[in-house]
């Protein structure tokens, strides 16, 4: 999608309009420039640019470094001392005037997915380089010491979060990651470190909070007509390999009813899936995104099916129900088609909460701002997860058209992306209080 | 598995058993030599051989030319006169005491599917052979010229037996087959000339009738404990393409109830097959054997879903009647689920029904020789359909252990053989009269 200045009007009039006003305290009369967001963000757009619409900018490829020189040269113009740490996140800071106060951190990625778009991580990341400009143009000096956080790597597994929680293991950086570098080579493309890691590790308690703003990337504030998502959570993930054995015959010569069909099998657990996680109310998701049945040809039955299974909420132990319910199923599927399940688990990321506090303060700053905001859990993974572990962490979404996301038609109004900046400054400037 | 000589006892007593017949006429007396089959099956098996057993004779490869070498040197000793046609089936004949009659053939093959087992083809195709030496043995001239055919590459298509019917087109002739050849590179190899297709070619009439002697590849005689099955005919074989158009999206910020999921309808869609198929009597099959869902993430909802459908009768109008009962169900599930289903016609193969007559003389053969049979139909294709199209056919099963076949643990008794080639001796004799 190509950007046009004309649908900023919008956000600009928003922004003319906090200067009318005069009679509250001057940092309640802050407003971020939305257009300047704008600009970046169509700048930033040209890295990785694909002729067809969005970008591909895959961390460690030649146009996530160019990409992130431009985010560099950013942040130096909005009076931020800017580095890259060892796990090549780049890091602007913004000195506070309290002593020994821990900072209070804001940040996202410039990353993309292949064939991605030009608003996840970006909004965040040129969001909260505004919030840091206005700071500056409005020679603001917050108590707290102020971070700007571009971390890199998000799309391919969080990995500068990772890393500054301490949990990039030895193993994981020589994995290949999807720029074809293995993840230490990476590090080292984008100016990192990989052997001074444990400089970049922070603890529980060096953070005073981490604010991220970031597109909703689900389809529920568009739907509803709502400004601001307050995001109670961020889900946790469970994935599980299911391995389905049947047994290969001739599908011509082996009778329906004695057939071990893997793939019918395989069929009913799907239905099943579903059946379970929409059988009981909330927001909880799961999937079958991948499977592959063996031998594959047209005239064989399948004699073994691999697929996988996600399954998504805030609570842990609705995520384990879940799980034993589809296990039941499949037991049930199993005995009655003479095949045999089995779950490996993959990959388990636990429910990260947002602080309740901070919850109120982007609830109370969005209605200051005479926008309406619902609470919602973020059914995506993001760097905040990490940031939890560290300290207290809020995060602000704003509308995707369509719900769409990890697609060039990815797409928020400039208005949305406005006031989502402005939401993060005012509720910035509340925490430091 | 191993062949074991001793496993052959009970073939001998068959065939011992029969000199005591002296009150019959001369021909009725008539045996194979079940031993000689058993030993040309065992030295046949080690072409290709697996070392975890088995055979991968795959038509066109080195281990097929030299089995076909090794086979040559049967059909001589058995004093037919052989030839390798343009097709590069290998043709033995044996002239018969009439005046311009139609040649009675008599036939299989002897390549196999990549790691396959020691029967499929190799039990009717040594079973034609020892009929020849039995022939010449008992110095029995019949009236009709009698000819043994090995088609090639029957695994890879018929392409010997259609080479026959002249339905192999030029742009065939370029595919690619299993051993890396194109068909056209392979019938070269093998001996024949692919220039000269058109004299292989023979029309409706050019032959008294065909007999083909196979394993089951079901597991119906087995199960039951039948001698022969009396083939009915080969079922026709529809194959469709079927694609699912849905929306991928994110798995995790994707609402249960705004997901459009390729693979959830496809899951309803692969259900429906089986009840729809099974909701009638009969013995028709439906089978998806090949699924491929992209774009094939664990976090992403499927968008699209590519698979298989094949259904299998008797009957075109049966294949008919439920392929418009899956289509319809696609419908309903399109509309519930909000994806779009396209079917795509890959490949028909129209039934072809065996000859009433023959297969009265195959039963009333049977019969006399004191084994039990059973009517079915044959849900494999074979080099006989397309016989069917140049005079009448017959075909005759025998049991497969555990109805399994394509693979290495395919096997077949030594005493069902030699009953096998008994039945197509006699049935032969008959048709001569």
């Amino acid at each position: 999608m190509k950007l046009n200045r004309r649908q900023f009007s919008h956000g600009l009039l928003v922004g003319l309009g906090a200067l009318s006003f005069r009679r509250l305290p001057f940092q309640t009369q802050l407003r971020v420039n939305g257009q300047r967001i704008m600009d970046h963000i169509v700048a930033l757009a040209e890295f990785g640019k694909n002729p067809q619409g969005g970008v591909s900018r895959v961390a460690y490829s030649d146009a996530d470094k160019q990409g992130r020189e431009y985010v560099r040269g950013l942040m130096r113009d909005a009076r931020l001392e800017v580095k890259i740490d060892a796990a090549g996140n780049l890091i602007g800071r913004r000195a506070g005037s309290g002593s020994n106060l821990a900072p209070l951190l804001m940040g996202s990625h410039v990353d993309s997915v292949p064939e991605g778009g030009n608003y996840d991580g970006v909004v965040g990341s040129m969001g909260a380089i505004e919030v840091a400009q206005t700071l500056a143009e409005n020679n603001v000096t917050l108590r707290h010491p102020f971070e700007v956080v571009i971390f890199q790597n998000e799309e391919g597994g969080l990995i500068g979060s990772r890393a500054m929680d301490g949990e990039l293991t030895e193993k994981e950086l020589d994995l290949v990651s999807r720029s074809g570098k293995t993840i230490r080579e990476g590090i080292k493309f984008i100016g990192g470190d990989p052997e001074r890691l444990a400089e970049v590790r922070r603890r529980k308690g060096d953070i005073a909070a981490y604010l991220e703003l970031h597109i909703e990337q689900g389809g529920i504030l568009d739907t509803e007509k709502i400004n601001i998502g307050v995001v109670e959570g961020i889900v946790g993930i469970n994935w599980w390999d299911v391995t389905i054995e049947g047994f290969a015959n001739h599908a011509g010569t082996t009778a329906m009813n004695n057939r071990q069909d893997a793939l019918l099998a395989a069929a009913k657990f799907i239905e099943a899936v579903n059946r379970v996680v929409t059988s009981v109310p909330g927001r909880q998701v799961g999937t079958v995104g991948r499977i592959n049945a063996l031998p594959g040809a047209p005239n064989v039955i399948p004699g073994k099916v691999v697929l996988s299974l996600e399954l998504r909420d805030l609570d842990g132990a609705k995520i384990k129900m879940l799980y034993d319910r589809v296990y039941a199923e499949a037991q049930s599927i199993a005995a009655a088609s003479k095949t045999k399940f089995d779950f490996k688990e993959i990959n388990v990321n636990i429910p990260a909460p947002t602080d309740p506090r901070i919850r109120s303060v982007i609830s109370e700053s969005a209605r200051a701002l005479g926008l309406s905001t619902k609470s919602m859990p973020s059914g995506a993974g993001h760097d905040a997860q990490d940031m939890a572990r560290l300290g207290p962490v809020g995060m602000i979404f704003i509308p995707s058209v369509g719900g769409i996301s990890h697609s060039p038609r990815e797409f928020s109004h400039p208005s949305d992306i406005t006031n989502g900046a402005n939401v993060l400054l005012h509720t910035l400037l509340k925490l430091d209080k």
